[in-house]
């Protein structure tokens, strides 16, 4: 039988990262796939060490971002502390990426043929709690009569699928283009290629977790995507929290005026 | 924005019902489909007031049974004290009847096109905290090496799609049949009509409470469908709990030997 209670060993903890919880800024970050740890008791689902630790697992670089974005912004970061192979958090339980069977060219074995109750441990220690608490905290500051602009920070492979990705920097939106249509317009003319839902958008499903919880109540929202060569090491994640950080300020401030 | 804090009123409580929660005996009476409420922020999911009290609704007199045989076999109750028309806790997430837009004859105008945040709401606040408790309860009793024998108690329409149902106990299961194998012969030359997954079985889905809480552990395991049309009072309900308290008894004990 499987509970939450006996999903993660205690050294493991829980699934939900949470830093800087006191921040007074209205960005609140959030981080899906912040983590390639698998729970102990998925052992490898099957895979090599080289695709435990590439970007199938998790977004390489983007949770070092997030909490470089989490300083200048003063801004709380909400983060999973597992692995997307496991469950993938920016997908609702009835896609078919949120325990997948494949990633890109990888085959997941430790996801063939998931019996119910698998699916069911998954979703209740992994997927509802990490939501549960990002609706929280809106709904506390909310309650406070704050402001929440919803940020979610997610890097890519430059290379998928065999083919060369140019696009840098991904500004992605759902239904509501607001604060990345700032962004795109404070982008022009910048040292990088910064694009609209490159290289994905909304209907790649990408966009869940804004449609969760910025899009019910008009909360300003963006996804951001990270080229992860750009963000490989200390040095370049600072350089490129320092460009979206003015980005994002000055496109925050315009929407503000 | 919808989180589970928000979903039910003060008043309404919260989803999960407990009832005889220190019972000594084995069995665990599990109850989905108990209640025809529909949280107040939901209205009346745009139907009428005959269809909100209707089998589309809840299962009409399966709770009151469930409680008997709580008593008789000194058994904790897990209840769900919301409709199924809001989520149908005997379904995971991606089955369509989950938060169904149809059922039998009925269209469910206020389950029509729902978003991805409120499928997360209705998931989040009513599906994973009642597995969750069941699941809590049988981990406690297993640490403590006790035996569990999970039964769901469900009732039927006599009517359905214009036909009607000769059929007036069913005994369902899904792969592991000892118990209902053991009801059914005790069954025979009973003076109710008692059939083996009749009027539905595995392959209508309806054994996901089983696959979630008995199968992966292999406790012992039965889901009992009563005619509707045989538990309108409390003599009836008195009469097929007496049934099936000593048909479910026998059961157990010629298993055990």
């Amino acid at each position: 039988m499987t509970v939450r209670s006996r999903f993660f060993t205690e050294a493991e903890g829980q699934a939900v990262g949470i830093e800087n919880a006191a921040a007074k800024g209205d960005v609140l970050l959030v981080c899906e796939h912040a983590s390639a740890t698998i729970p102990q008791k998925f052992g490898t689902l099957g895979l090599s060490p080289e695709v435990l630790s590439s970007h199938a697992a998790w977004d390489p670089g983007a949770l070092a971002v997030a909490r470089l974005l989490s300083e200048k912004f003063d801004a709380t970061l909400v983060y999973q502390r597992f692995s997307r192979l496991v469950y993938d958090c920016n997908r609702p339980p009835e896609s078919p990426s949120a325990m997948p069977v494949k990633s890109e060219i990888y085959d997941i074995p430790g996801n063939f043929d998931l019996s119910e109750a698998e699916r069911f441990a998954r979703t209740s220690a992994l997927y509802v709690p990490f939501h549960d608490r990002v609706s929280e905290i809106i709904a506390a500051r909310q309650a406070d009569g704050r402001n929440v602009v919803v940020v979610t920070i997610h890097s890519f492979t430059p290379v998928y699928h065999g083919r060369f990705r140019k696009v840098e920097i991904g500004i992605l939106h759902d239904t509501d283009s607001r604060l990345a249509d700032a962004m795109l317009a404070g982008a022009e003319g910048a040292s990088l290629t910064v694009n609209r839902n490159d290289p994905y958008g909304p209907e790649d499903g990408v966009t869940h977790t804004l449609r969760l919880h910025a899009l019910p109540d008009g909360l300003l929202n963006v996804m951001i995507e990270i080229r992860n060569d750009l963000i490989t090491n200390e040095g370049e994640q600072a350089a490129i929290a320092g460009f979206l950080h003015e980005l994002m300020g000055k496109a925050l401030s315009s929407i503000d005026e």
